[in-house]
């Protein structure tokens, strides 16, 4: 059996998130749809990361294996004639036996995207949160200081409950102003279920003066989820990279 | 009775163009309805421009009577504040009596973005014609040549007939890429229908080699709708600005 390789670019809006579920539009749902009729088999398809409904990925990586020999650059050419116009495959490939897409990442990077002017705008309403007030960035880039490591993350689960072990590594944790925008940018090895949104929506509260940053290190240690700020929502974020 | 000028600015995708129709929804019919709302009457609204089913504006320019004593910038907010997320209002002001949106225009511009890299992005599907071939835009931005200047723009009229007079001046039409795009900008005093979508596709055309920059000169001196190329789709189009 092979295993294929394929970066997925997609638009969640109109979907339930990417993990199948029962009588929803997912894009797992679509996707293998399609698949199966490219590969003429079904296929079990692995993902990087289940994105939240109605959030969007750059870069979602899954993989398959199938027994069909189609190249994968024609795999991938003749799903982006099929697929619906808010899913398209960026890149494709062939992996070692062994490589899993969940499993094997060592990395994933989200993008939390703020639009932080008065004016609301009709392009990017699907892209973003828009935050009319002003946000002092260098506040919430203080902030974002004392979550860099390792670290129990229970004050930024969702708040439904979660997987038991919440320790996850921050590796990189970034808040940048360009033009009308503020991105934070967060990688990690791993998150808990709405972990990036519930980090923006409490760094949105320090950058807006609600506390001061300093105090992100005592909801981070509290471990409750209620000391953090709201989730924000869904349409802000983006998956952007996964490194293997 | 005030005279209020408002700049718009939307997402046409879910709406059938500017223009009031029966039965349908479109943007100005969306807006009036908020309008009365706000200002606790009915108004005639006038706009700068009858954008296509599909088109966008990040500058359409509207004006309205009213006896309302509110300031032009309280208007504003209560607009944004009810209006759906695809419209909003970026400026608004007074004008004197004469103001009229379309017949004091002295120049609309619009922008037609091609997207002309082989993959396809669902983050600009509905801002953008995707065009995955090669394209010269050298030999587009020398075909745009012949089309500057006032001519009788009968070929590149919509099918369906037009206003007996087709005499436009075109001020400025400039093809030029950005990255993955290309941006056709044009500016005129006035535009026949679909002449913008028209032009772009006769451009394409000739940008793909069908034939040399040349040709755009005999298409335009034909005024025969035939000659030109095809109507590219609405959701590349943008009204971007008006000039008074």
């Amino acid at each position: 059996m092979r295993n294929i390789k394929l970066v997925l670019q997609y638009d969640g809006t109109l979907y339930h998130g990417w993990q199948v579920q029962p009588g929803k539009k997912t894009v797992c749902g679509v996707f293998r749809e399609k698949l199966r009729q490219v590969i003429n088999e079904p296929a079990v398809v692995y993902a990087s990361s289940r994105t939240d409904s109605g959030a969007h990925a750059l870069g979602q990586v899954v993989n398959f294996r199938t027994a069909s020999g189609i190249p994968a650059r024609k795999i991938k050419d003749a799903l982006n004639g099929m697929l619906p116009d808010d899913i398209s495959v960026s890149s494709a490939g062939e992996e070692d036996e062994g490589f899993h897409a969940c499993y094997s990442a060592l990395r994933r990077k989200y993008r939390y995207t703020i639009r932080n002017v008065p004016l609301r705008s009709p392009f990017d309403r699907l892209y973003s949160y828009h935050f009319p007030y002003p946000l002092v960035e260098a506040d919430m880039q203080i902030g974002a200081r004392h979550l860099r490591g390792s670290h129990d993350f229970s004050a930024f689960k969702s708040a439904k409950g979660e997987k038991p072990c919440r320790v996850r590594t921050v590796e990189l944790l970034d808040v940048q102003r360009s033009g009308d925008y503020i991105h934070i940018d967060v990688a990690a090895d791993g998150f808990l279920t709405y972990m990036v949104r519930n980090i923006a929506g409490t760094l949105l509260e320090s950058g807006r003066g609600r506390f001061p940053p300093r105090e992100i290190k005592n909801i981070l240690l509290s471990r409750d989820r209620k000391n953090a700020g709201p989730t924000l929502p869904a349409r802000g974020l983006c998956l952007m990279e996964v490194d293997y």
